[in-house]
C-alpha cells in the first residue's frame, strides 16, 4: 500500500505545481522578458521622433509569450487582463492575486535588467523606460488608456475566451493590437495598457509621477470590456442574458 | 402552454438579437475602434515624412478587429466594402442600409474619441485625422481611391466569399492590403478606400473639402471588384456565366 | 442527344476557362496590382534614406496577392518563378509562355496606373519606379539579384512545391522574403528579383539603362534553386537522384 | 538476390542522405543566406539612427528559412540553439558537432556573398556587418547577449520541442523574438545572440574584436533555457523532476 500513496503523493504534487505553480512562475518570466524588451526599446528610442521601435518591440514581444506560454498560464502578463479573464469566465479566482502579484515582480525584475545592460546616460534619458504623462490634462490621459486598454482586452476575450470568435492567432492578435494602440496613443499616454508594465520601471526608475494612471485607466478599461462582453458581444454561454 | 410559448419568445429574441442586433453593435464598435486608431495615429505622425506609423496602424487595427468579430457581423467596417460583400452574395440585402448606418456611426464616435484625447494644437495641424487631398487633378484622385479599393475589396471577397479561395488568414489579408496600399498612395489621395474613416472625422472636424471623392471612388472601385469577380474570378457558385 | 452535347460543350469550354483564361488572367490582374503598389511606394519614397516603405509595400502586397489567387493560378507575378516552377515540377509546360506574356503585360499596366495617379514631377525624380543599377560594377549587380532571386525561388519551391515541406503559410513566406531581401540588397541592385516587375516600368517610363540585368539575375537565381532543388534539397518525388 | 542486395544499398546510401547530409547542407546553404540578408541590411543601414532595418530583415529572414527548412534540419542556423535543442532532447547528439561547423561554414560563405555585392566604401563603414561592441562594460554586453538568447532559445524549446507548447507558428516566433531582441538591445551589444552570425563577418572582415562576447554570451543564454525548460517549465516528458 505505501508505494501505492507515495505514488498518489507524488502525483498530487505534479498537479499542484502544474496547476498553480508553472502558470504563477510562468506569468513571472514572461512578463520579466516583456518589460525588459519593452523598457529596452523605449530607452534606445531616445532621439527619434517615431513610434515604430517601440510599437513592434512591444507587440511581437507580447504576441511571442503568449504563444509560448498561453497553454500553461493563459499568457496574460498584464494585471487589468488577468482581471477581465476572470470576470468573463476564462481563468478561477484562486490564481488571480498570484497572477497580479508575479507580474509586478517579474515587471520589477525586467526593469533592473534594462538598468543593468543599458549606458546609465541612455537610461536616465528616457527615465528608464518607466511611463511619462506628456499631457497636462489627466482625465484626457486616463481616458486615452481606458479606451486603449478596453480595445486591447476585448481582443483577449473574444479571440482566446469566448468560444464563438475564439482563434488560434489570438496571440499575434493580441500583441499586433498593442502595437496599433502604441502608433496611436503613444504620444498622448504612453500606451502602457498594463499595470505592471508601469509598476516594474517606475520601482526600478523610483519614478511615481502619475502612476495612478495606470492602474486606473488599464482597470477601467478591462470593465468596459467586461461589461460590453458579457451584455452584447459574448455568445450564449458567455452572455448573462438572452441565452 | 405558456412557459413554453414564453420560451419560444425568448428564442426568438435571442435569434433577432443574434442576427440583427448584435452585428450591428459590431459593426459599431469595430468601426469605432479602427477610426479612433486610425486618426489618431495620423495626428501623431505630423512631422515626419512617411507613412509608416498611418500604413501599420489601420492596417493591423483592421486585421485584428476582422479576426475577433468576423464571426458575428462578417467584420466589414466599410461601407465599400459591405455593398461589396452583398452584390457578391457574401450578406444579406436587410443588413446592408443598418450596417452602412453603423459604420457612419462608428466613425464619428471613433473620430470624437481621438479629438477628445488628442492635445488641441496637435489635432487642429492634421485636421483632425480627416483626410486630405493632396493633388489638383481630382479625376486622378478619384481614381486612385478606386484602384486601390478594388484591391482591397477584391481581397475581400476571393478570401472571405469565394469558396475556391476562401482561407482562414483572410482578416489578416484584408488589413495587410490596407498598409500595403497607404504606402503606394497615401500620398495621392490619403489612401482611404472607405467612406466611413472618411464621414467620422469629416464631421468631428467639420472638414468637407472634396469629400464626396471618398465616397465615388472607394463605391467605384467596389463595383469593379463585383464585375471582375462575378464574370472571371469567381468559382463556379459566385460566377454569373460559364458554370 | 443534343441537349445533352450543348452541355458537354459547355462543361468544355468552362474547363479551358478554368484550366487556361483564367489563370492567365489573373497572373495578368496579379501582376498589374503588384506593380502598382510597388512602383507607387518607390516613387513616394523618394526623399527618405530607408527602404522599409518599398521594402514592406511589395512584400505585404506580394503575399496577400499569392494567398488570393494561389488556387488558380498558382499566384506567381513573376516569370522568373514561372520558369523555376515548371522546372521544379509545379506547372505545366503550355502555360509558361502564356504566364510570362500575362506578367510582362500586367507590369505594363500597373506601371501605367502608377504613372497615372502620381503626380509628375515625382513620378520623373524617381525614373517611374524603374530600377536603377547604383553601382558601376554590372557583375555584382547581376550577382546580387542572383544571390536574392535565389533566395525568393527557394522559398517558392520548398514551400509551396516539394511536398516534404509545403505549408499553407507559404504565401507569406514569400512576400517577407521579398521584404527581407529589399532590405539587403536595395542600395545595389534595387532587389528586384523579378522581370515583370522591371519591365513594365521600363517601359511605362521609357528607362532602359542596364535592363538586361533584371532578366539575367533572377533568370540565374532560378536555374541555380533549380539545381539545388533537383539535387540536394527535394523530397524523394521532387530530387532527381537518391531515391 | 544481387539486385535486391543492390537496391538496399541504394536504400540504405538515400537513408544516410536524407538523415545526415541533407540536414546539414540545409543548414549551411539556411545560415548563409541568413547571414547574406543580415550582414547587408545592417551594411545598408548606415547613416541612419533606428534599428528598424536590420531588426525586421534578420528576423523575417530567419523565420522564413526555419518555414521552409525545419522539416529537413530543425532549421537551427545558430549554434547556441543547436546546443540548447541537443539538451532539451530535440536532437541527436551525433549531428551536434557536423551541424555547428556547416553553421560557422554558412555564416563565412554568407558574409563571403555580402561583401562581393557591396560597395567597398559602406563595407569599409560597418565593419563589414561584424558586431561591434558598444559599450566599455564587457560583463554588461555579456550579460545582454545572455538575456536575450535566454528569450530566443526558450521560445524554439517551448514552440518547436515541448510537446504541450509546441504550434506550427513557432518558426514566425522565432524571427520575430529575433526582431524584437534587435529592437531591445541592437544599440547594447549587438543583439547577435548567434555565434555563426558573429564568426563568419568576423573571418571575412578580420575583424575579432571581443569575438569571445558572441560565444560566451549566446551559450550561457542557450544554458540558462536548458535550465528553465527542464526544471520549470516544461511538460512531463521534458521535465526531469515531477513527473
Amino acid at each position: 500500500r505505501e508505494p501505492a500513496s507515495e505514488k498518489d503523493n507524488t502525483n498530487k504534487k505534479t498537479c499542484i505545481f502544474e496547476q498553480y505553480v508553472q502558470p504563477c512562475l510562468v506569468e513571472l518570466l514572461g512578463t520579466m522578458l516583456f518589460v525588459f524588451v519593452g523598457c529596452s526599446s523605449v530607452i534606445g528610442n531616445v532621439g527619434t521622433t517615431s513610434a515604430i521601435q517601440p510599437a513592434v518591440a512591444h507587440g511581437l514581444a507580447l504576441a511571442v509569450l503568449i504563444m509560448m506560454f498561453g497553454q500553461i498560464s493563459g499568457g496574460h502578463f498584464n494585471p487589468a487582463v488577468s482581471l477581465c479573464a476572470y470576470l468573463c469566465g476564462g481563468m478561477e479566482l484562486l490564481l488571480l492575486v498570484p497572477y497580479i502579484l508575479a507580474q509586478m515582480l517579474g515587471g520589477m525584475v525586467g526593469a533592473s535588467f534594462a538598468r543593468a545592460v543599458l549606458p546609465p546616460e541612455v537610461y536616465a534619458n528616457s527615465t528608464g523606460g518607466a511611463l511619462v504623462v506628456l499631457s497636462n490634462d489627466l482625465a484626457i490621459v486616463t481616458l486615452a488608456e481606458m479606451i486603449m486598454t478596453m480595445f486591447l482586452t476585448l481582443v483577449v476575450c473574444m479571440g482566446a475566451i469566448n468560444s464563438q470568435t475564439q482563434t488560434p492567432m489570438a496571440p499575434f492578435c493580441i500583441g499586433l493590437t498593442v502595437t496599433a494602440n502604441i502608433f496611436a496613443g503613444g504620444m498622448v499616454s504612453g500606451a502602457c495598457m498594463n499595470p505592471a508594465r508601469a509598476f516594474g520601471p517606475a520601482v526600478v526608475a523610483n519614478h511615481w509621477d502619475h502612476h495612478w494612471i495606470y492602474w486606473v485607466g488599464p482597470i477601467g478599461g478591462a470593465l468596459l470590456t467586461v461589461t460590453f462582453v458579457r451584455f452584447v458581444l459574448g455568445d450564449r454561454k458567455t452572455r448573462i442574458w438572452l441565452k
